[in-house]
This record gives C-alpha cells, structure tokens and sequence, in this order.
C-alpha cells in the first residue's frame, strides 16, 4: 500500500484562492445576502441528518474553492485509504506510533463488503465474545454471589475509555435496559470513586475496567481502590471486575478477571466508542440490540462520507466550514450546541476527539506549520447556554463559530402544550432564532442593543435521538476531524503532546513517596502549593 | 455620588508601556527565566487561598506596570463604589437597567458594618424568613400530604436560577443533609424535565420555582410540566411549590406558592448564588450552618480585594493577569481547570458569570470599544482534561492560558497509598507537573515529542473544599471579573446581547402556533429543519 502523499494545505492550488475570497467574505448582516432561496439552497443530506449551512460567511464561490482545497488535500482519497487499512497513524522519518486507523472496522459489519476484512472480522469475534458474556448475566450463570443478578456496572476509564462512552450513555437514557445502571468513575481524584462507590449495593456490582495500554495511572489507581472496597465487603474482586485492554497489555490477565475483551492498537482511545470500550457498558446499560443499532448509525455515515462531492457529505462540508472559519476567517475556537439536554455531555467527548486529534503544530513529516489547526472546542446544551454565555456569541469582541444540533421530537415522553406551543417547540423555535439572530444581527441607536450580527453557524438536525441517530452523530464528528487532520496535512491518531505532562508527574511522585529528591523546581512548586 | 468616570484602557498611560513590555514579554522557556525564586516570590495569600503566579508571562515590571493600569482605572475604588450601593449597572446617555450592584450585600453580615446596610438588612431578612420555613419542615409543620417529611427540592430555573446553586450544591456533596436531595430542572428541552421527574417521590417533594423577571420562558413552562405532574398525582401544586423571585414580579404571588423569598434587582442572576437563588435550594440541601459558612467565605474574600495593591489581592491579581494574557499577550480564550471532581460543574457556572458579564463591545458611555474584552472561558475537571484536550494546550498552534484550582486534603473518605503515594498526592503532583511542563516545555530532536513551552498558567491552592472556602472561591472569580470589567471600562452587569434571540424565538413561536405567518427568514429555516 502506498502512502498519498500532499503538500501542506498552504501549498496547494486552492489556498491562494480561499485567501483571496476571505479578503471579501460575505456579510450576512448585509441587506439581501440571508435569502429564503440561500437558506433553502445551502443544505447537505445524509442519512437521517440534514446539515443546513446558510448561516456560514461563505458563498457558492468559497464553497467551489472548498471543494477544490478538499481534492487537491485528497481528504476522501485519504479517508477511504484509512478505512482500508493503510498505516497513517504515523510521523514520516520520525520515531511514531506507526500504526493502522481502523475504528471504522468496528462498524463495518453490516451487509456490504468490509473495507478491512481482518478488522472487522475481529470487531465481530468481540462481539459475539461480549453477546455470550452478556446471555450468561442475562441466565444468571454469571451472577452476584447470593445468585441474583447483576444490576450495576461501574466503568473505570478516562479520556477515550470514559467521556464517549459516558457520552452515549447519557444521550441514550430512554433507552436503558429495565433494572440495569451504568456508573462511571474517570479522575484520580478520589472523590471521584467515593462519590459512585458510596450508594453501590457491591454484590450485585460488575466494575469495568477499560485502558488500552494497561498502564493508566489514574484507572490502576481506582481500580485498586475498587477491588480494596470489594474485599473490605468480604468480596471476591475476580468474580465482579472484568477487562477492557490491548491484547497483551499488562491488564491482559484473564487470571484477575472474570471476563477480558480486546482492542486493537489500531484504535485511538478517543475513537473507541464504537470498540469493545464502549461495547461492553452500553450493552450492558442499554443492550445488545441498541448497541448494534449505534453500530450501524456510524456505518451509514462512513460509507456517506466517501463520497467526494462536499456538497453531498455532510462530515467533508462540516470540516471544510471548519476550515474557512479557522483558517482563511481567523476564528480561533468552535462552540458545539446541542438543542438536547440528552446530549449535553457529548460536547465534553467532542472536545476530546477534536482537540486531541487535531491540537498538531507539525505535519506528517514532522514540519512545522506556519497556519493554525484545530481550534479550542466547547460547548453546552441549548437553551440553556442561552442564559450563560450567548452574550458573549451575540455581542463579544471574539466571534465564536457555532454549530447548532437538533432533533424534531422528543425522547421522553413529557411534553404540554403552554401558550400554544409545546416545550419542544420552544426548544426548536430557540435553535433557529439564534441562528438566524447571529447571522443577521439588528442595528439599534441604543449601541448597547445594537447586534452586528455576520456571525457564522449551522445546524444538524434529525427527527430523533436514538442509538442509530447517535452513531450518525458520532461518525459526523468524527469523520469531519479526520477530514480536517487530511486538509491541515497533520497526524490526528497521535498524542504525543500528553508525555511532558505523565513524566513531570511521576518525577513529583517520586519525591512526594520519599524515592528521590526533586528537582530544583518541583520542589519550588511543591513548596509553594504548601504540599 | 458621583460616578467614578475613567477613560478607556487604552487611553490610561500604563496602556503604552505594557504595549511596549509586551513586545518582549519573558520566555518561560529560556534558560534562567523559571527558578525557584521566581516560583516562590510570586504567590499572593488570601483567606485560604494561596495564588501561585510564577508560570504566567510577567516579569515584576510587568506586575508594576499591571498595578498602574488598575490605579488608573480605579478598579478597586469602583468596587468599593459598587459595595457601597453606586448605580453602576448603566450606559451613560442611554436606555439602560439603571441599577445598583449588590450582590457582596448579601454575604456582607459577618460583624463589620455592612458597606450597605439596606440592601445586607434585606439579606439578612430573607435569611431569617428562610431559616423559619426550613425550621417549619424540620418540626414538620410543612410536610407531605400523610405527614412525612419533604426529601426532595427540585430546583426550576435557568442560566443564573440554576449553574451556580448547582455547581455549588455538587461541589459540596460531602455536606449534605442526610435524607434530603437537590435536583436540578434548566433546559426548556422535556427530556429534561422528564429525566428528573421520573423516579421522584412527588408526595415528599418541594419545587423551587426561580426567575427574578418571573418571565423566563424555559421555567415558566418547567414550572407549568411540573404543576401538571403532581395534579395528575392528585396532588395539590399550592402545598408543594416554592418561589424565588423579584418583589413585584408576575410570579411574586404567594396565593401559588407555598412560601415565596425574595431577590432584588440589584442582584444580577449571574451573581445570584448567595442570594436566596442559592440560598433555599442550598440551605435545603446542605443546612443553613453551611450555607451561612459559605456566605462567609465569600465575605472574607470580598473584604479582601479592596487592598489596592495587586500583590495583596488574589482577585484583583487574577484580572491583571487575565488582561495581560486577553489584552496584551493576545490570547482569547481561557481554560479553567479545578483538580477536584467535586468542581466539575464549577466551570460552567464561570462560563456564565464571564462571558455574559464581559462579553461587551461597547463602553459604559456606549462608545465601540477598541480592544478585546471578555474571552471564551472553558474547561474541565483535571486529572480527566490531561486525557482529552491538554494536547491542545501543550502542542497546539493555538496558546489557551490555564487556571487551575487545587485543594491539598480529599473532601470524602476514600483514598489508599497505591505504590507509595495516595491519589490526592497523584493528582496534586499532576496539577503541579501540567502548570511546570506548559511553562518550561522541552525540546526534542522528534519534532513531533518537542514542546515548545512558553504558555501561560496560573495555581489557586487552598486546603480543603468546605462551604466557606467554596464561597472564597466563587467571591474570587465574582471579584476578578468586575475588575476586568472596571478596567475594561465596560458595563459587566446586564446582557443585552441575549434579547434578540429571544424576539426571534418569540416571532417563531407565533408561526408554529398558527397565530402569525412566520417572516420570510424564520420560515425558510422552518423549512429547511423540517418543522
């Protein structure tokens, strides 16, 4: 398999021509740019999405010059390269992780030919692994020691193997499994485990614990405060804790687990949702069904994305307006906002796989770059940013770019009519005009009322959540930040920028155990934090 | 009194000095410039409070000219002029709120003579008003229907009514009454709604129902699911329902509430927690004891930062820094990140306060600003963001300056020595390695594993997360915000920018309610989103 190999986004054709088109961008402001006809014209379907971007600072002209950056980037060649198993996670000529980016075989199992057979295949065995796992509980052959069942899984991860799994979760509460709860315990912090493990009926308790590498000081260190609480209960950890880890990891040690599933090294932890790592919780919390459902959600939305036209892909349209906002408009952060009060942890997961993959300041080739990559991510659930720092989004000297997310019904069934509208029309009604509202702005004499508007956003929008409408979701992003690392020529699949961070620590935890004298300025910090 | 008119910042003469400083500000990187002296000289202590400021990009003449900057904009004689009852919240020459700022009143009944002794009486009024209500469900006077006791407050209310009681009432879990729950009900989304409704006892439990306007839409119809649910219940809403609101809103109605306790509009939302917006839901929840403890803190600290000098004075030191990083270093976002599970929601909460107080683009005379203000604060609870966006932070092309907050015991009882250090030493030794390594960096022949260094952070470190050194923290972060926006000459404490959205959400809310036709915008929205 050959590497595609291209230049930097700076180097090629379309970016003189993108720069140009920013020296005059469009003022949505302006009287006759927001048209219904533009508004109508300027959306993307895929699947159960529709993505309307009428709202961004471009015209067809910048769209065109997109689509033309996005070919010479090859940034579809690259992604069906990735799909099919090509060694991208890697830095060329540099000591790196040299690996394959294989996450979207864990979802390549329905029907069509796998792009990478062995993957997927191997997807399928852990699957079936875990089917056979979950009937023993569902048979109490495998059960709490007084032969009831399990009734609580507590996960133990973080980062990858905690915020896209606790994400889901969350975003999916309607469709939970009777009598079943999913708990999960990320920080080193331990008021983290305490705060969980407090109320916990232990014998009826399976704890989780998920780490690729198997070295994870904070998910060691609560896992060894879990299985100390098992054995204070007159437990036998062995038959509550099971295993998530790379084949081979130090954790891989059947012998402490009742039950081991894999990962593979090639997937990135924070691409892991749709692995074992988030395999086991959500079918445990919301079956195996709804897991499968999720699973092929993100599939429909990997196979959509091939194709190469951005006009008809939604994850590729969302990069490239990422990429004209970040790049050619100078906006430095992204402000993600579900209308969904069921997704208001996914923008902390978003956060993560953005921010990780993309937070690069060299390309490929271990070059430094001389433009800006990913941008500062974060976000709350709407309407309730509405009342938090909306100001800021309509009024502050910093344009932050939004995108908007919503959903045409409800999950929950509680909804009335008051004052002739439901509350989820109030929620809809509250989406839209904020989008309209930065866009279009509103002069006042009263500057103090006066809103320039021409600030860019846009909407996802589907009829429900459900486990197959949040793969989707989670595929858009996460194909649209794979999309963005091929543009901006960049290695999305390392974190390599994590180290500095991990030894620094473990030199203070030396000195703080007593092993060895810190150096001059641990120990100036150490002091002055009075530790 | 008369107003403490002052220029703009950057027509006060430190402005062109720290211009100049800036253009060479110290590398943290460089060889010299991090050492143990430097690391502790530059701490400041207050209260409990310990700032630890040596990571930032200062030199001490930067510090000096920082000083100058907020002498010249009689920063702290504007906040002694707000305590003391001046009518800050205006523009001068135009329509605007016209209103006192008194928040610190509220918390300002601890033995000194009160700076305002009207607004602290009516404090101290509804205090006692509150203390007899909790007094009458503790004899159990007021109960449930069959005479046991309520269990459960469920809080209605938005943005202010809802971040900083929660973000509180989770930071100080460890101080719960026993028996008795705090939930949380914001988003005009039902799902939420639905979400917390579901498993409640509605026989045993009280709604809190909170808006100063007594208008917000999203309570409001919260407050409308909620009253259906308990008459569906055959419950009579009148024995279960609360009001927290302004005197002479539509909602100030006691023949619908139970009781009613009264905010004032000298109160702005977002600095409503030690008013009883936080007051009832946290007095419930944790006890009066702890939640006049917190009230304080917050005091302690209020007193505190009226020392003129920088160096003396954690808030005033913290918004010096920040215009330095925003202003003069140029960066426009700020990440805060407390070491502390218990803080997770903390941020959101100062999502709110800053952004929706200093996310201004005009004076207080109305006039356009010429420099940036507020920037886009985010963050999340460490160790969990080192797992998810630190990469960003250290190798990013985007420099994000770091807060981050510590405590040196555990709040709850949980914690082991796992390979000779406990997990309150492995975070702390985290918080202190993440502010070393985004400092000093360190290079790397593997230009992929080279880290730069050079970025800004700071460290508050205190002992332990109680009620008062919660109120000590959230008085520092109130403070240094009206410091900035004292120097950035900019009115922080009303939110026009938020009114547009809300008209267009209304005129939406007409056209799917039938009784307009929507405008030619909103209806190709309409369309396009298929609603």
């Amino acid at each position: 398999m050959t590497m595609l190999r291209t230049a930097n986004m700076d180097e090629l054709p379309a970016h003189g021509l993108l720069t140009r088109l920013a020296a005059s961008p469009p003022d949505l402001s302006a009287q006759g740019t927001l048209t219904p006809e533009r508004i109508s014209s300027m959306t993307v379907d895929n699947a159960s999405f529709r993505l309307i971007y009428g709202c961004e600072r471009v015209t067809p002209e910048v769209i065109d010059a997109l689509q033309a950056l996005a070919g010479q980037a090859k940034a579809v060649e690259k992604f069906v390269a990735m799909k099919s198993g090509e060694v991208i996670n890697r830095i060329e000529g540099f000591e790196s992780e040299n690996r394959q980016v294989l996450h979207t075989a864990c979802r390549d199992l329905f029907g069509d030919p796998p792009c990478h057979r062995e993957a997927s295949q191997a997807a399928a065995d852990e699957l079936e692994k875990l089917a056979a796992f979950l009937n023993a509980l569902e048979n109490k052959e495998i059960c709490g020691p007084d032969g009831a069942p399990f009734t609580t899984l507590v996960n133990i991860g973080i980062g990858g193997s905690d915020l896209g799994p606790r994400a889901v979760y969350h975003a999916l509460a309607p469709f939970r499994v009777p009598g079943r709860t999913v708990r999960f315990v990320a920080n080193v912090d331990p008021d983290d485990a305490a705060g969980v493990f407090a109320d916990l009926d232990l014998k009826h308790t399976l704890v989780n614990v998920v780490s690729k590498s198997g070295t994870t000081l904070e998910t060691l260190t609560n896992e060894a405060l879990a299985r100390g609480l098992f054995t204070a209960a007159g437990l036998v950890p062995e038959r509550h804790f099971i295993a998530v880890t790379g084949k081979g990891s130090p954790m891989d040690n059947p012998d402490r687990y009742l039950a081991s599933f894999h990962m593979f090294d090639y997937v990135g932890g924070r691409y892991s949702v749709s692995s074992m790592v988030g395999g086991v919780s959500l079918s445990f919390g919301l079956g195996t069904d709804n897991f499968r459902a999720f699973l092929k959600g993100a599939n429909r939305i990997d196979r959509a994305a091939e194709n190469p036209s951005l006009r008809e892909n939604i994850p590729l349209m969302m990069a490239m307006l990422g990429i004209w906002n970040r790049n050619y408009l100078g906006h430095s952060t992204l402000a993600v906002i579900p209308y969904s009060e069921l997704l208001s942890l996914f923008p902390a997961h978003l956060q993560q796989c953005d921010m990780e993959s993309n937070g690069k300041s060299v390309n490929v080739r271990g070059e430094r770059l001389s433009y800006e990559t990913g941008p500062v991510l974060w976000g709350q659930a709407g309407t309730n940013g509405q009342h938090a720092f909306f100001q800021l989004l309509h009024q502050g000297t910093t344009v932050a770019p939004v995108e908007f997310i919503g959903f045409r019904q409800n999950s929950l069934d509680l909804d009335r009519r008051i004052e002739a509208t439901t509350s989820r029309e109030k929620l809809l009604a509250n989406l839209l005009a904020q989008s309209l509202a930065l866009a279009a702005g509103k002069r006042d004499d009263n500057p103090n009322k006066d809103f320039p508007g021409n600030r860019p956003s846009l909407i996802l929008v589907a009829d429900r959540l459900d486990p197959e409408t949040m793969g989707e979701l989670l595929a858009i992003y996460e194909n649209k930040i794979a999309f963005q690392g091929f543009v901006w020529n960049i290695n999305s699949f390392d974190q390599e920028g994590v180290q500095l961070g991990k030894k620094l620590a473990n030199t203070i935890l030396a000195a703080l155990s007593g092993r060895e004298k810190p150096g001059p300025l641990s120990g100036a910090m150490m002091e002055a934090a009075g530790i």
